[in-house]
């Protein structure tokens, strides 16, 4: 970026940034989304929060810069990491930089065991993903999109299941995606949708416990290759 | 770009590429997925085909690039370009490349109209989407990449009525699917996905013609706000 100056009238700053998205339980005992953000130590924007990320090395493809920057500065290595979108508006920075930067941001789920492994510094914490402050540069956008795309995508994919152990209830189940949405499902209706779209089968095992008639537990039945993506 | 062996450590070169897809009637008088390319002129690939693109410009916008380039080497202007993926592959240029570059692409379609009123000239022609030749850098895959996106878009969007007139009998709409999927269907099976999906609904009229029992017309039903995104 040194050479920035000679360079600007052709070449924009190319960073590679990670949206990582959890569910984390709230004060209420519920579920909530979280995502790690890392405050910066250098301006532009010091001292604010930032998705984790940095400039594109050039010997490194696109998401081994994600992952290599991600695991650098939260130690969360998520298994699979997806492409986003890249965000290039000329005016992104809010005028505060003097070099124009264009962001391929990639986004990925983590299980709340990862996310509990993650480094938490005073520099790198989890913030509820509907609760942030003003970020730097235009992340909050991005995380913004990040979670349309995440609600989108957990009703018509399998993506739910990460967020689960290997088996689980239709209650369960039914609290990810009402924490995804961040709205009440009726649970009837939630269950004839799950049924209808076969992504979860009976293990024909019932949730160890004290309870009359414990709940059954479910599996989620193969993913056929690509259909997450 | 010039700059490029003072600052090739830290910045590779950004650049902003169109697909463009439109369905053209072949010589058998069925419609086929066609996609414009530019012949280079300069090294590295001289002579060869590659995508509508160029250098991002520090003053455009990301789409805003990828519709200059597109008006200026084609005439073509799709209404609504969506960003299909960035590529920036270490080893994207086979080696051909002294700099890296990054690819972000975006893609659109066009109708048979505008698609006739394109540029067409000994640089600019239009190749069938399956018959492509051997392209300047990895514009196969990203061609490739691009089909299918547009396959897995046109099973849960209403993409496919950008390539019909506003009413359209069943059949009509078969043949279009059966175009970009790249196979057959039953058309009863067809007729029942269809009513199930609510994406059409009868407009009442039927095919003016001389047939003895002329089919119905069909138009798309309203587009929620999102939904093609």
């Amino acid at each position: 970026m040194s050479s920035w100056a000679t360079s600007s009238i052709e070449t924009p700053t190319l960073a590679v940034s990670t949206v990582i998205f959890a569910l984390r339980p709230n004060g209420d005992g519920c579920l909530q989304l979280a995502t790690p953000l890392v405050r910066r130590i250098r301006a532009p924007f010091e001292g604010q929060w930032a998705l984790p990320g940095g400039p594109l090395n050039t010997d490194e493809d696109l998401a081994t810069s994600a992952s290599h920057t991600l695991r650098d500065t939260t130690r969360l290595e998520p298994r699979y990491l997806e492409q986003l979108y890249a965000f290039g508006s000329v005016d992104r920075a809010g005028g505060k930089l003097a070099e124009r930067v264009v962001s391929i941001v990639y986004w990925a789920l983590v299980g709340a065991d990862e996310a509990d492994r993650a480094i938490q510094s005073e520099n790198v914490q989890w913030f509820w993903a509907d609760e942030l402050p003003t970020l730097a540069f235009d992340h909050n956008q991005i995380i913004e999109y990040a979670l349309g795309r995440l609600r989108n995508k957990i009703e018509y994919s399998r993506i739910a299941h990460v967020f689960l152990s290997e088996t689980f209830t239709l209650a369960q189940l039914r609290e990810v995606y009402e924490a995804v949405l961040g709205r009440e499902l009726d649970p009837g209706n939630f269950r004839r949708m799950v049924e209808s779209t076969g992504t979860v089968e009976e293990t024909g095992e019932r949730l160890a416990g004290t309870r009359h008639r414990p709940p059954k537990l479910y599996r989620a039945t193969t993913i056929t290759a690509g259909e997450t993506k």
